[in-house]
Parts: C-alpha cells; sequence; structure tokens
C-alpha cells in the first residue's frame, strides 16, 4: 500500500489510524480524499497486517464533510452525468468501509456532519467525547438526507423515528444524544478519546480476525435477508469459522487454561 | 382539494392540519373517515401548495381508533371479500401516508389507540403530550397484531422486542416509554403541544421540499434493499436533487452569507 | 408428545415452562439438547393444548450455551459435513422457536452466554433479574458473531451500533444496559422471576392465541418484506383473524359490558 496524498494513517499493532488533515477547517473532505479513501479501503481487504482501523478526529473535530468551496460550488455546475459519477464515487466509499473485513472504530470529537457523519455512521462501532456534535444536515444545502446510505443505515443504528428527524431537520445530535440512541457506543473525555479508541482497537485486533471478517460480512450480508435465510447463511459462514485454526487454538487454551493466542487464519 | 366532510382540514403557510372531529368520543374512526382521509393523502403528492402535514389531537386526545359500534360490529357479520376489502382500505390509508411526498409530524395528546396508534406510527415524527397513551390494542378484540403494517413499521421504530410487548399484550405505551424508546421525537406539555408541533412542521416545509420528498421517497424504498441497493439508489437519488434550484440556492445564500430561501424546486 | 429426555418440561394452564437442567455447570447446551429442543419446539405448532412458553432459568443461571468439552471439542475434529450439520442443527432451533406460533418468554437469571444468549433473543420477550449476564462470546472461542442468526436479530432488538459491539468483542450486556436498549423487557428481582414470566405468559395465554400465532407469524414474515408488501400480508392476516370466534366473543363481551373469554379460534 502506496502512502495516501489526502489523509494521515499510521499502523501501530495491526491498527490503522486513518485521519483527515485539515484541522485549520474541520478536516472537510475533498474529490481527492473521497477517492482516495475510498480506494485505500477497497485495497484494505487484501491487508493481511491491518486487522482494525480506528477513523480518528483531528485538532479537536471529527470532520465537516464536503467543502462548500471545493465540492459544493462546482457540483453545482455539473451535468448530470458528472453528479452521478460524484454520487457514486461517495457511496464507493461507503461501500468500500463495509466491505473492506475490518472493524471500524470511529473516534470522534467535535464537528462531525455531512459526509463526516456519514462516515462515523459507516463504521461498526463510535466512541466520542461530549463535545461531539454529529448532524446530517443536507436538508441545509438543499439536498435530501438520502446520501451515501444514511436513509438505510442511520434508522437500523437508531431507530426510524429519531433518524427521521435528523435526516429532515438536519440539526445537531449531542453526544448525549447519540449515547443514549445507541448511535455512540460509549463517550469519554477528549484526553481518552484516542487511547481508548486504540485500546478497543487492539483488543479487537488480538481476537480471531477471520471471524471478524465473517461477522463484519454477514452484518451486512443479512441485512436484507428474510430470518430464515439469515439462520442457513450463519450456518454455513460459522462452519467455514469452525475449519480455521483460530477455533482448535481457543478449543486448546481452554483446555489448557492458558488464554488464547489467534493467528487470524 | 375539496374540503373532506369527515375530517378537519386547516391549512397555513404549507402546512395542512388534519384533525378527526368526535372529540366526545375521542376520535375514532369510521368507514367514511377511512376511506377519505386515505383519498386525501393519496392525492396530497400533487398538492404543490401543501408542504408539510400536522395530523393533530382534538378535543385532548389523538384517536379511539376504529369504533366498536361503527366499524367492529358491522365486520363480525362481513363476508371475507367485505373483510378483505376493509383491510385493504385501512391498509391504503397507511400507504398514502408513506407514499405522500410531505413529512407528516403526529401531535400526540390524550388517547392514541388502535387504528389511531397505527396513524402515529405511520406519521415520519411524533411530538407528544405527558398525558399520551399508546396501544395497539389489537389483540384485545380478538384480533392479531398485524395491522396496517405494524410488525413491519413498529419493530423499526422501537425495536422488535418493545414492539413484540406492545403488541402481543395490547398494553399501554406510556408517554415516558414513548420517548425513551424513540417512538416520540420528544415530549412537550399540552398547551404547547400545537403550536410546537406547527413550528416544527413550518420549520421543515420552509426548506427545500423537493429534497424532504426525496427523503421520505427513500426512507420507504430502501425498507427492503440490500446496503449496496441502498447506497446506490440514493446516489441516483442525491444526483436528481443536485439539479434542483434549491441545491443552487443554497450555495449561493451560502457563499452570500445569507440564508437560504428554498422553493421546492 | 412424549417427555423430554434432555431438558425439563412443565406443563400449567396452558403455558409450557422449559428449562435446561443441568444446574451445577449452569445448563450448558448439549449435541442431545440441542436436537431435542428443536423438535419439541417444532412440533409446538401442532400443540392446541400449549398456548404460551417460558424459557426459565435454573439454579440461577439461564444458560451458559454449547458446552466446552462436550461440543466444543468434538466440533474442532470434525468434517466439514458434520460441522454444517451441526450449525444448522443449531440454527433449526432458533427456526423452530419463530415458527412454533406460541410467543415465547425467556426468564433470564444469572448466566446467559453464547448459545444460551440467542435463546433468549430467538424468545419473543425477555424478563432478566439484575444479576442477569448476557454475552454473545462466540469470538472469545475463535468464531464469528453470525451464529443462529444473531447478526439479523441482535440488530432488531438493540440496534445495529451495539449489537456490532457485543458480537466483535464478546463483553457481557449486563441487566440495566439490556433494559435501556431493549433486549429485556423489564427487570425483577430474582425471588419473583419465575412467578412475573408465568403471570405474563398466562395473561397471554389467555389472549386470542389464534391471532398470537398470526402476530407471531407476521413478525417473522415481515422481516425483509417491502412496507407495501408488509401492508398487504397484514391486510390478508387480520382478515383471516375477522373470521374467527374470538373476534366475536370480543365483539359480544364488549356490548354486554364484560370481559371477553377467548377460545383461541
Amino acid at each position: 500500500m502506496k502512502s495516501p496524498k489526502h489523509f494521515l494513517l499510521e499502523i501501530d499493532e495491526g491498527v490503522a489510524t486513518v485521519r483527515l488533515d485539515r484541522p485549520e477547517r474541520k478536516n472537510p473532505l475533498t474529490f481527492e480524499s473521497y477517492d482516495e479513501l475510498g480506494r485505500w479501503f477497497r485495497g484494505l481487504a487484501h491487508e493481511d497486517h491491518i486487522n482494525a482501523v480506528v477513523f480518528a478526529s483531528n485538532g479537536g473535530n471529527f470532520s465537516s464533510g464536503g467543502d462548500v468551496h471545493d465540492i459544493i460550488g462546482p457540483l453545482t455546475a455539473m451535468s448530470m452525468k458528472d453528479l452521478l459519477r460524484f454520487t457514486r464515487m461517495t457511496g464507493e466509499l461507503v461501500k468500500a468501509m463495509i466491505n473492506c473485513g475490518k472493524p471500524i472504530i470511529a473516534a470522534v470529537d467535535g464537528v462531525c456532519v455531512g459526509a463526516g457523519a456519514i462516515i462515523a455512521m459507516a463504521s461498526d462501532l463510535r466512541i466520542a467525547t461530549p463535545e461531539a456534535k454529529t448532524a446530517f444536515l443536507f436538508t441545509r444545502v438543499g439536498l435530501a438526507g438520502c446520501d451515501m446510505g444514511a436513509c438505510a443505515i442511520l434508522p437500523r443504528i437508531i431507530g426510524q423515528g429519531r433518524a427521521a428527524e435528523l435526516l429532515y431537520t438536519g440539526r445537531a445530535m449531542n453526544a448525549q444524544e447519540g449515547e443514549t440512541w445507541g448511535f455512540f457506543n460509549r463517550l469519554v473525555p477528549q484526553e481518552e478519546l484516542r487511547a481508548n479508541a486504540m485500546e478497543l482497537a487492539k483488543r479487537i485486533a488480538a481476537g480471531p480476525n477471520f471471524a471478524h471478517m465473517m461477522t463484519k460480512t454477514m452484518l451486512a450480508q443479512e441485512w436484507s435477508m428474510s430470518i430464515e435465510q439469515a439462520i442457513e447463511a450463519e450456518a454455513q459462514a460459522q462452519a467455514i469459522c469452525m475449519k480455521t485454526g483460530d477455533f482448535l487454538r481457543a478449543y486448546e487454551a481452554f483446555v489448557a487454561k492458558e488464554k488464547p493466542v489467534f493467528g487470524g487464519n
């Protein structure tokens, strides 16, 4: 994997930390960072040395979303062909995050709006500070709430009624609401956010990573299956996992009264 | 649009207020009001001067649902052909509400039961008073909880376990539970209910109404899509919205440091 | 129905109480109890004298899930054909619970982990004590969270973000979290658990049981339908219920100002 040009990337003990890097403007997305993030998450499925991702804040903010000058201005002048290319590119980022096979933890501080809120939503887990302000503010720029999967994904996280309110009004969900509604898995003080997210990511990455990949795959795959189909799909998926070394390692460690050391295969 | 005969209708600044009008009996539904409400919401999709709906309470109650004497009595004597015509007509009301293209806010005070609870559930947003008592009481009249979409819609608002309890027992959900569980977006005192719902409706109606229609459409449309299908569907839906004047108006207002005035096109 | 060999069964006023019976080991499941429970729930659809089920705890615990020595050990040595036979058998238990046509109430005390947590999840309602510890701990034995339908069902009960956390980390959800998140319908003291669950089960069983069967059927059936399909499906299902004696009994009791006595037909 080449070093990215349009976002920051650090790798530590199997955990990749991704950060947007324009903190002076609250980390907006640009055409270039959308595209590069999408390609990076798409490639991540094949990177065996990375087992979890922290999508982190930078300079006290997560992301201000699509930049008004760099993105919205140009969009107002585009042909339908180019507009669809753009909306598909942004959707491609969400698809790549969902299909990358590694759990993603969003560590949300300060401003988390527009496409930034979508990135948090498309992550598997979300930790935030009490200062986090999350807004699906598309309506405020004259657009619909159906952006990058929000009308499908947000209701499954916080419920249909609360999602509808956020999408129709564009109002900010404060951190406390986010925790109460199940958007955030927990709140931690600002000074602990990075370490807390890293600790969780490392703990997950030390687990059975092939199995985690299957968990992530099936959480998405079963989204629109019937219950009967989902149960059969899980019977197959779990049977696959029972042929991994990690399953045997866990059993042998249990018998030996030791802590299992997983190999991800 | 003709004036309705079986419910009250007022229109103010693009917001239609609908109320059932038999307050002395807690606003039951009748064959006639079911049918007329369904037709009215079906026609609403074509009414450009109405941009949001408040389904309001009347005389301290929202609705007592299908009237025992006027509806349940006759149903017990009907042929299967006529019963199916009736259940399809009630379902048609929910379909019409979901497909009308305008955000609907239920303003719930007092009794909100049976088909009344369904109308609140089928709305986009719900504001209630602490006195609101909501019951999906079909089981108490010997029927199933699967009425007008309840087994599909209620679990998406409050979760599968809580929905199952309400549908199997028919017990009332009090206002506090309703807020905690995400059924109600907020609780307000009785004397503020009407104004509060109107204020929210007007704020939404002052937004980009073509985009709101797309949000509403996609919240329903993506219900049973896979995540991948939903993301592609939103790429197309949002690209359509990027060709509206409202998107350009919002951008130009932002550049001019003004508040955008939306035109709904 | 023959008496079961691998679990305890009591029947009282139309309510069957099921309990695993190895309290000294916190009630693990075995190949035999999985299979026998699945067959019993499959047969339950045809048992008219049982109208609700309480899946109860025993000796202060609900279930410790698949036994490490009796189940996990043998699995590590199995062929893929046998593994798939096993995972399908476990999934068959969940399918049988969902298709049995009778509301199931899990009464959860103490340890409720692995397949035990799945049994609680696959029930319709859940009552717990403050001592309940529920963990989907598959990841801790090297497996994926997609076990017996968990990736499909758990997110619909507690939301996608909270489900993802439990499935990736295998951590225990305490009783208070379980109630706040909607996994448990209520918490009661240990000494009241059995009576409380029985009282709820008997109240449900005294209701219109044919209609309850339809509610249960449709809660599962509409899982992956579009909203429009769900509304049509409910129009048909409810029309069927309107031809039952229970619907007429409820109406006649109402007119006579009496409490209806339902017959389940």
